[in-house]
């Protein structure tokens, strides 16, 4: 393995240069939601092409029907060392309201904060200009050291995640043979503290059902039909009620089918990490962890299938009161799946089981809203233990390998379409404000994820 | 007991000046919606109190805050027969849109209708002028023939039953000891068919409850909180599916208390009524009862109680889908009651039982909406057997004493504030198109209605 000592010293020194670039790069108002600027939009691709010329990158601005891509391409020194696709994203959110930001949010600088630290503020240095450039960085403090990088490193930096990604799924598919390396590095998420990196495991899959109950073909009066005529609303509230066991265990038929337990290493690690039912709960009201009984609300959110109503309706619904009996109710409902559950065997289970509840004089239709499946690095992965093993060399604590509640759809689109497995790692802290005024990123989290970067690759490249 | 054929015969006899003064009383728009209309709804009740007088009655137009109320008292031959209140309303719906009408609905005239019946056409001419005549013009029978009426007879008037009768819980409060009788006859309901007079023994109570359930203190996202975040909606259907057993019964602590069976006769007798699932329920597309197992439709929805919910809301209820944990979500429940149940207690259970299944980290609030007990006279009462005699007397088929789903208010306060039972007979006919254009009467039901009046005075005033 390279001796990277002195790289990590030259990331440090750099530190000021490396931030001037950076400010370059903020102050192009990249806002890829707002047609008015969609020439700086291009004016970032350029600048980061410029950038990873410099490098010795083979970059080059890439059209789309939207904003642009970047794409670069560099060899690694080392021709076993496996090949990484980095992906970030050069377009910001817009800045709106403009008379919340205490600095103007396209001048950035370096501030001082409460608790003596240092932030770089400005729209974009957290989400995801800060980001990516670590990265960006970290190559350089190899080219300017060693004159190389250690693995052969793609990248992909796309103009339009801040607005649904219109561009993306078609660009994967055209240029997949060109963009399919052995896995992708990811760089748009959160640490645990600040003191804590973390690598996103999982990212739980989603299935989307919506189902409408018909039973007679009009409203009807509660005091003529009360008691003989079917309700949907009954019916609808008795579906919902059964679709979770007194143990908070999801009923359907073989849901739990490719669920694996959590390894009980990666469980205690969580529970080191100090979240109670009280704390993390408590920032929204509540308590009572309310899923699967005897699991910690880490567990619960990151490594368990759930199912949950995500909304109702059906009869009277305004002020007052109407004695109706509906003729229809409806509801929506997801399923949060992990490991590897499968979307489609999921939603067949639940149609199953809601048809097998509705009386045959009444009728169900059923409304599909997107499926994909969990995405989860196995927790024995070496790629996953290479990149922990790496970041806890940087960092005070030791790396945690965390789940993702919620979908991150660009991992789903390089394991669907490139077969390509992601590494989510990322230096932000939820304090950053993204999205909102005043977004910050810490000036650590620049410093030591350029040298996390640096870390990364060696140890990616290591045997 | 008096020798009443005579006075059928007269009645028979009258008919065409019956029909002229019917006439009378249907030509005076009465809408008392409408504030166009307010001289009108005035006209009306002193034509009523001229009529009255010139039987002997003695009779006034009484002024409320909105439209008169007819008051009239007229002593019975027999000091020991009972002194009855009869209750009708003079005010009419309005008649729009008058392009769907064949004739002028303030024109009235026997007209041919299909089956070589003669019909009634007129706004009113059902709901409520005719079958309010019918009891006058028995009077009157009664009048030109032994000169006497069997009993002490009074009767109200309203003039705002179409538009909520804002006025008439006041004036009966304010007029309690001169409105006050045995019993009241309200004549302002159907007939089972055409060849089948219905007495409504019994009336259905009504317990009204919103519910709102609140959990987080905002809306959540399913994917960072899902597994471990209690939703409303889920304890919401927990509680709604947990209203009934799996025989149909509503599960609330006490609730049946006070719930009688029906006598075996009486359900014997709505046997033969010919109500199938099938009939009942075919009419709004349904066939299957969906209440208490084991009791027939007509049971199920005149006498047995339920638990309804007429609307349910929470969560994202829009066009596609949102991953949202709703912080609150909440129904509307009502309770039908019959025999003794009392809408308090069954208020207090409902209420207890929702409790005991919050989450102790979440909170519900109720509001109440309305609380009235079932009327429901005796099966062997003495009241209802004269009547249905004397009415099996008259009609082709004997009568039966059925149930009703729903609530007529004015029943209701006659019981309350006036301590007073009422005997709920009409000849009107389930296609009379009240409240819609071209309503109508069945000259049969005028004749035979006001010879049912005659059967049911002498009968009540029999020993």
């Amino acid at each position: 393995m390279t001796n990277i000592l002195p790289v990590l010293d030259h990331a440090i020194a750099g530190v000021p240069a490396s931030l001037e670039r950076l400010f370059e790069l903020v102050r192009i108002k990249s806002i890829s939601t707002d047609p008015a600027f969609k020439a700086e939009c291009r004016r970032a691709a350029e600048w980061l092409v410029a950038e990873l010329r410099s490098l010795g990158f083979d970059a080059t601005v890439r059209d789309t029907p939207g904003h642009p891509m970047v794409v670069a391409h560099h060899d690694g020194a080392k021709p076993d060392a496996p090949h990484v696709l980095f992906y970030g994203h050069y377009d910001v959110q817009p800045v709106d309201p403009l008379n919340l930001w205490d600095n103007d949010p396209f001048e950035p600088a370096v501030r001082d904060a409460a608790g003596g630290r240092r932030v770089i503020t400005g729209r974009g240095t957290s989400d995801d200009k800060g980001q990516l450039m670590t990265f960006v960085e970290a190559c350089r403090a190899y080219k300017e050291t060693v004159g190389a990088l250690p693995c052969r490193v793609s990248i992909l930096f796309e103009g339009e995640e801040e607005s649904g990604s219109p561009s993306l799924k078609p660009f994967l598919e055209a240029n997949a043979a060109e963009l399919k390396a052995d896995f992708a590095l990811v760089c748009d998420t959160n640490m645990w503290d600040g003191d804590t990196p973390a690598i996103s495991g999982g990212l739980r899959g989603l299935v989307g059902e919506e189902i409408v109950i018909k039973a007679a073909d009009r409203d009807l009066h509660s005091g003529y039909f009360g008691g003989a005529a079917a309700n949907p609303i009954h019916i609808l509230a008795d579906i919902l009620a059964g679709l979770h066991d007194e143990t908070g265990r999801v009923t359907l038929e073989g849901f739990y089918d490719g669920v694996e337990e959590t390894p009980t290493q990666i469980k205690a690690a969580w529970e080191t990490l100090g979240k109670t039912a009280e704390s993390f709960l408590g920032e929204v009201g509540l308590s009572i962890p309310s899923g699967e009984k005897g699991r910690s609300v880490l567990e619960l959110t990151w490594a368990r299938p759930t199912a949950e109503v995500n909304g109702i309706t059906g009869g009277y619904t305004g002020e007052g009161f109407k004695t109706v009996i509906a003729a229809e109710a409806s509801a929506k409902v997801s399923f949060r799946l992990v490991g590897k559950q499968d979307p489609a065997q999921v939603r067949d289970a639940f149609r199953a089981y809601v048809r097998s509840k509705i009386p045959a004089d009444c009728s169900v239709t059923f409304h599909a809203h997107g499926g994909s499946p969990a995405i989860q690095l196995p927790y024995d992965s070496t790629l996953l233990n290479k990149a922990k093993s790496a970041l806890s060399d940087e960092w005070p604590n030791p790396a945690v390998i965390i789940g993702m509640g919620g979908s991150i759809p660009i991992v789903g689109d390089f394991q669907k379409m490139l077969g390509m497995d992601s590494l989510l790692v990322g230096f932000g802290l939820a304090d950053d404000r993204i999205h909102s005024p005043n977004e910050k990123y810490e000036l650590r989290s620049f410093e030591k994820g350029i040298r996390s970067w640096v870390r990364i690759l060696a140890a990616l490249a290591a045997r």
